[in-house]
């Protein structure tokens, strides 16, 4: 059974991980075979994010691996726990998290920094010859890190068609290839896989069946090259 | 298409709705085509568990509707809000918020209180033969409110195989059932349908496939006497 790492980075949408993806991402693997285990980074999140006024909440603190805890029903580590060499793969949900307490794209764009904890298992797992699997906004990660801007080879990864994170991608060194919702973008050379998800305003159902796709072609490339 | 409202208690299995519960809900209901809203009371939770810990945080507190709408992705309604006339069905996934926000059978057993809000809805729908489904512990909130010790018919539901669960079911003037997680329990006189989901400790693509029944189950009975 192959044995895969699924990063968190919080629990909703709009300052941690997109909630549906995460669930969506975790049944695949599930019904696949797969079993997976839990990471997030031990750190605060960039922000606390009201998410029925959508405004953040000024005094409030949270710590990303306790609010990614709730997705995985407390079955998670700290993420520089992670040890590559027990994974086949990797995968990276969306949801602002991603952009906001994984790198801080969602405030410096294309001259994001990196995680560290992120930016080591991203390079190890590329390093390794395993998979990695992101979506909705996580692909930047994937660009960022593995992009000509940081002496790269560069990825091609989707993110939909958002035009200004694609421009943002194109500027980190590394490909954008327009998706559907429902479908993968597959980098075969650098083993890297993405879905759009909610990068559209799509429903759940669409959003759920363009994971399956990113899971099918991610454990696809597990023991193959 | 058929118009449902799904009724959430929280974020996070241990203090509110049951995460995988919940999108696992929402995939069947937007794949069968159903179009959803969401609700929930806005009440403070009994309580903040922290979920990598699991030991309550004594010093925080959060709002269900605050924390629901995370599962929701912003869109959300006050469970005042919700008109029964305006939908031909209601869901309520389960979590530790079922049975500690919504009523408070976590702590008090066949002996709970309901929420007010949740007592009117599960009545209204019932009055009007309008279907409910319940899974994992919501089931109690059923079998509570239209219990025989409340004066009401009383229900038949499933936990899954919880025999203290059962039991208190029964002291509520309700009968249970065991099914298997992937089993629905459906009531047709009282237009009640059940799932166990995290009632037992399965993998998230069999509570999955159990709430897929539910929904079926639910939605088939829809403008059918």
């Amino acid at each position: 059974m192959p044995k895969v790492a699924v990063i968190l980075s919080g629990c909703g949408v709009f300052d941690g991980t997109e909630i549906h993806e995460a669930v969506s991402l975790l049944i695949h693997l599930s019904r696949a075979g797969a079993v997976y285990e839990c990471f997030a980074p031990d750190v605060m999140q960039a922000h606390v994010v009201n998410h029925l006024t959508h405004k953040p909440a000024e005094t409030e603190r949270r710590n990303v691996l306790v609010e990614s805890a709730r997705i995985a029903r407390g079955a998670i580590k700290p993420l520089d726990q992670l040890e590559v060499t027990k994974f086949d793969a990797a995968f990276f949900p969306g949801g602002f998290g991603a952009a906001k307490n994984l790198c801080d794209f969602a405030f410096k764009g294309a001259e994001c920094g990196v995680e560290p904890n992120v930016d080591r298992i991203v390079r190890a797992f590329h390093a390794a010859g395993k998979p990695v699997g992101l979506c909705c906004i996580a692909p930047v990660i994937a660009a960022r890190v593995l992009g000509t801007g940081k002496g790269g080879p560069g990825v091609t990864v989707t993110i939909g068609n958002d035009a200004g994170t694609a421009e943002a991608i194109r500027a980190m060194g590394s490909k954008h290839q327009e998706r559907a919702v429902t479908q993968a973008c597959v980098d075969p050379a650098q083993r890297i896989v993405t879905a759009p998800a909610y990068m559209y305003d799509a429903p759940v159902h669409a959003v759920y069946e363009g994971i399956g796709a990113m899971v099918e072609s991610v454990l696809g490339m597990i023991g193959k090259r």
